[in-house]
């Protein structure tokens, strides 16, 4: 007998009736040719009932493969299907509300909360049963995201994605790990794909960020998402403070010697599931990389970032557009003209004689351009001013890429974690929008320091700039 | 200069202040001298104000600290905290209520589901982000359970307990893995400690159960809690299936060739942790380990358990002693009288005669000692029918050890996990309370049945009998 | 105090210390200025004295980090010192062959055997005491390869590196590990270097390799060397016996599903490292990726490579030039004529008509084109039938690339590992260079069964072929 | 159908079929009812033949199953024939001896070091080649050993497998790991067995020793040995040089807050394969370890040991019997006489009176008692001093079990591992066997300097003394 035999039809049919089997007690196969709507919400609707405490991981395997197949219509009736049927039991939630306002007990008042719960939360905990349940139900929540402007109407059940996915991807469950050139190659691909503020051109690039000995790179995984990183910071080790983007990802430059490292930059960080918009990690992020950089390299004195200032350059067209009184205090503010020339940063003598403008003007933006809430305009100072950090410098010429130019022409700032002032700098932040910010910052807002005695009282009293400046204190 | 010589002080002064920067930057030192609960309940505080944000990580680690360290007494202070001060927002659940009645939109629905929401589940929340965070909070819900019955009000905060660890303990983040003879003894220990069913005597005790090849145990963890054990089984495989545990267990036996092996039996569930009582994932447990095993020895055909039956001695004696009909219709029941006698067991005569005796009343009272929603009596035997298990064999004399006469005059049985019929089982137990049992079973009764038929119509008419055995269909 | 604050000077300094006093401890700085042969002559002797004793990994890593720096001259001049000043002990040697030739006991052979050792042995087992010395080693050989041709007096120290890394390098120490997505891109970015039989382009090439369901790629590893795969092969699973490597690396292909692969393919198998070369485990790999290969996918049947034949075009061109009376047997093979036109393969026709004549010219090549020994004249045909594999099928058009057109005119050929023959054929091959080949072979050739019968007997008799042709049997 | 029904016959079919087949493929079966011995013979001999290279895995498995199976005669006789069958291939090595004295070139004596090796290394390189070669190797020599005594003509043998373990075992190969209590039970269970200095009595003794955050272990691994600890140190991490073995292992202690210590005491090494008897990895054991501690504990100053002095004891009542002009030197040597009562050691004022005693007594049999090639007698302090360590302090009531009272009445030293020193330490201590030894060790001595000047001199000059102390200086 000869087992492997081409000839022999033995081992191909035995085979087949293994995997049969296999398949029927992994999962119910799912009936062909129902319209997928239906068979899912069919699904669904075991998954809640006696069944479902049988089969349950069966039935929430064939959910989630079901979910892999449909189509948009078909997602769409799914979410409009969890909207109307999966609300809170409305009788159960009318008895709980009678018997609060009879007498609100603590009891009474957990009852209300049970009651109030819709029965989707329930469902989507149970989803959560199929291996890769937890990365579906991100995939879900991404696509309810695109639905969600025309149909409000899902708003509520948004909240409950929310309401779960912020409980499950509590900071206590994540897994800080270092990213380097020994991690699998499926998690670095979504480095290259997923990076958002500076692009990764290819594999040469991302070896580049990665493999030196003053480079690190850090990201949170949830244990139920091993290849996925939720956010990731890259980093790199410097001696001082740098200003230059292109400097620092220079394909030119030569390593650090790592003993000679003495600040540790963030350069770079982004998050890569839509499904998680607004469920923050970022702050605890940043924090912990601190921690795991002085374990390795105790000898690091400063934590500091190279951040872009995504919306200074709308904010200063904007200004200059409506002659913002807050651009007249600016000494040279007349050079800013030079902007509208295309090519102005290739022209030495301009870019020498904006830059101490564009410092000025970039200072002003994030110390005075406040929004809601006496809070900075810009996004990103948002982030690191609410994580207790404090605005340490700001390079006129720090990214003179394209997308650098078009967006704060050229403006780099630095962003330092100050260990010893985190918690103050937040709460000051918190309770009044006060910005932290370095002498280096009061000297460049101080150069026109005369000017600004001179001229901002009395700015300040124009009920013109008023109105247009809101913000100014 | 000798760096490492015992009389250079620079070193301890060193590193005493790298020590001491460390402290100051993973977590704040908690005041020495302030009372222990005063203290946790300022720390809960600050965990859910605006400073939580910037030290949220911190502050977690030093309530868990704090709780470490508190008596019985200041335990139970915190849990009424929990209770008074971190209930639903009251002016809020007003409103909310209010708006719901004025119109209940999915909307109103959803503001007053979070309306109701107690503070403490976000309390609980955070302090998760601690390291160790939600082993911690298991222990606390172990402690409250000890508070509960004599502080009914503390009832609202367990459901709160039990909601959140219910969601985070979801099958779906769970890790089912093999333990053996190369686990972390930190795990093992713990194998030691906690099996509730047939008591590990030591080391060597549990290596005859880990190491040979027809031995197997599995074990649900948390990711969070990776040298905890949730619940774990251990399993046996065999040639047939057995009937008694003695010899399954027996130091002398020779462990059978992987080979020759054709039954997987589960011969011992236990859960380990208290503070997760009423969350349970025995039920997935079994099935998971079934596929684990066909992966690895897929000739296996039967799975099945060897279980024992801990309320049966109770219940005959009872019977007994109310000279309870159901006794009546057994031939042979007046050797029962046997019983009273200690050391009945040792006598191979009075065994002899009592065997068929047994079996058949064990069966009366797993098929028809009936309790709360016609479910059998029997815990046990709850748990495996509720899983879709049918009941397989009982054997008479299967543990005679001082727990398993004392428990079932020695009586045990096999609950089998047909993998065709797991469903229909199941279901039929949800809807009516349906006994699934085997021919075998049918045939211990019908030895019986002419007798049964004699006697059994008659005694459902009898008043008294009814009466007293309201579960005999 | 602030301790991270870039002003202070007290961490640089306390770093800077503990680096220094880690520098002395683990490995004594080489004293600059010195040059660098001289440097690792004096290091080597150290090694080899009572201070390398105390010393060895200390040492061991100052030679290694030493032979890095060192240019070619400077590794030239420590080969030819290993020659030199490394050989035997003379007179220990010839006092040992002295006492063997008195009394030609086990003792005095055994003394004999360790007075011929080269002390470079010893001094080699030395260096391997550094963390890397294994690479380093491995390393040196491949630059020793370099001086061979123009310094045969170190052929002896060739030996001697022979004879330690074939110990080393046993198939007992070597770890099969699979090679797929997530592997570590530093372990892939050496399979991108180093395949040598199907160049992959870049990345996303090779995760066409790597990723889709049917493909597999095995490495054997040392676990000295971790990231350095030392040989691989890339399999694809398949229904049937391909032979086209085009369509087998498609981009455009759809990965087959698993359960409906009955064959798999070595496509392609890579030595990757110089200071290896003759230390072989080629022939231990494909049999231990059968076995893994069953154990994952154990339905399937067929074990199959998909391999080219370098030697055949320069055979067949030999062959025409001379009018080999070998070609004279097969019918149409004036049509091979058509070979010398540039893009022959591209016109249909004429292609059409030359695949039955080049498949049978291969036939010839492979069955009858004999070199030294009786071996098979190409070298893939004498791996794989070393191997006990047997000659399957040959495809004429299977490689239309450059390279195939180059080496072979596109023919392709599947060597079958049929694991009930392995051991039998391999015997064949050994003792009298037997090709064991299919019926299919067998039919190619016998097509021009009549053709054969009318000459090949009057060839064998012909002085002429005799001379021309010595290998044909 | 029901795959899993018991009474399918098909799966145990199937199973068996499939089973069946991987036995031929992974291994030959071995003919049963052949003896023993005569089977292995045949198996070595086929491994070393052509069929060696087709099926060289397969046949070295079985070569170590068979041998795991032999009884001690089949052993012996496995032995005799690697000793007679398996030496040189004596024409071969005659034709090496002789080209070689004809022209002794370099060439000439590579080919005499080949033709002088015995043809049994290259059977044991393919024994290598099945999993667990290595293993069953080791347990070969283990043997081997046991049998050398009554069959000197083994020692040939022996060579061959001390040259290639030497090789294999080298310290390049060997993986540094810590022991701790998240090691795997089937390691920690050979610590247990293996410990040879300070006994482990049971599993909470081991964990005592593991578990708390002062103590540590390290072993050396071979990767293909990974569950046998080759070699292991115990260490206690403690406040201050400890003296006394008792309390450092007290079951009574609290462990040591970690900040807190400053001292890293090595207490117990231990070796555990006699089958690589010879082949030695202690002294870069302790010294790696050094550089491990060093890197998660860098606070600590001081490296040293606490060591036993096994052959004092002896030493000294030898050196009492004769009268040893030695012991004069000694004030209040009478006071020895007291060690010859049972119980001496309760007795507190006896105890005080010896203690100075024996530890001056301890100093000379340390520094004066001298053996072959002038090295200290005690086989302990050999190792560490030859380490490069120096005698730091001595105990005299440092171990009161009754091993320890029985080897050195009582008394312990330390060897202190200076990282500063080590280096010149061994050098002084190879060339001329100096003891180096700390100002505690000369003041111990010095208590008696008077003493001594008046009296060393003498005794050196008498011939009485000369004789029985020779290795006074």
């Amino acid at each position: 007998m000869s087992a492997f035999n081409p000839e022999n039809a033995f081992w191909s049919d035995l085979f087949a009736r293994i995997a049969e089997r296999g398949r029927q007690w992994l999962g119910r196969p799912l009936a062909s040719g129902s319209p997928a709507q239906g068979k899912i919400a069919e699904l669904a609707s075991s998954l809640m009932s006696t069944k479902g405490e049988a089969s349950g991981v069966a039935l929430a395997r064939a959910v989630v493969a079901q979910w892999k197949t449909m189509d948009k219509p078909a997602r769409r009736a799914w979410f409009a299907m969890l909207a109307e049927d999966f609300g809170p039991a409305a009788e159960k939630l009318t008895a709980a509300v009678a018997e609060w306002q009879a007498q609100p007990t603590p009891e009474a008042a957990q009852k209300l909360h049970a009651a109030a719960e819709p029965l989707r939360q329930e469902l989507l905990r149970r989803i959560n049963l199929a291996p890769g349940g937890t990365a579906a139900l991100v995939n879900m929540r991404e696509e309810l995201l695109g639905f969600l402007r025309d149909n409000p109407e899902l708003e509520a059940v948004d909240a409950d994605f929310v309401h779960l996915l912020t409980s499950w991807f509590n900071r206590g469950f994540l897994l800080l790990r270092p990213i380097d050139w020994s991690s699998p190659a499926a998690v670095l691909e979504k480095i290259i794909h997923y990076e958002a503020v500076h692009e990764i051109k290819d594999w040469n690039d991302l070896r580049r960020r990665l493999k030196p000995e003053d480079r690190r790179c850090f990201a949170f995984f949830h244990p139920q998402m091993p290849d996925e990183p939720l956010i990731f910071v890259e980093v790199a080790l410097t001696s001082g403070i740098p200003g230059n983007i292109g400097q620092l990802l220079s394909e030119e430059r030569a390593a650090l010697a790592l003993r000679n490292a003495d600040t540790a930059v963030f350069y770079s960080i982004s998050n890569t599931q839509v499904g998680l918009k607004g469920i923050s990690f970022g702050n605890f992020l940043i924090k912990q990389v601190v921690e795991e950089l002085l374990r390795d390299t105790p000898w690091l004195k400063t934590f500091v970032t190279l951040s872009p200032v995504p919306g200074f350059a709308a904010w200063l067209d904007a200004s200059r557009k409506e002659s913002s009184a807050i651009l007249a205090v600016l000494d040279g503010h007349e050079k800013l003209a030079a902007l509208d020339e295309p090519g102005w940063h290739e022209d030495a003598v301009i870019r020498a004689g904006l830059e101490p403008v564009l410092q000025q003007a970039a200072a002003l933006y994030l110390l005075r351009g406040k929004g809601a809430n006496n809070r900075p305009l810009d996004p990103v100072a948002r982030f690191h001013l609410g994580n207790g950090a404090r605005l340490e410098h700001i390079h006129a010429s720090g990214d003179m890429s394209a997308k650098g130019l078009r967006q704060s022409f050229g403006v780099m700032v630095n962003y330092l974690y100050d260990l010893d002032a985190i918690e103050k700098n937040h709460e000051n932040y918190a309770d009044s929008g006060e910005v932290a910010h370095s002498s280096v910052i009061r000297k460049i807002l101080a150069d026109d320091v005369s000017m600004l005695t001179r001229n901002v009282q009395s700015l300040l009293g124009s009920e013109k700039s008023r109105k247009k400046e809101a913000k100014l204190p």
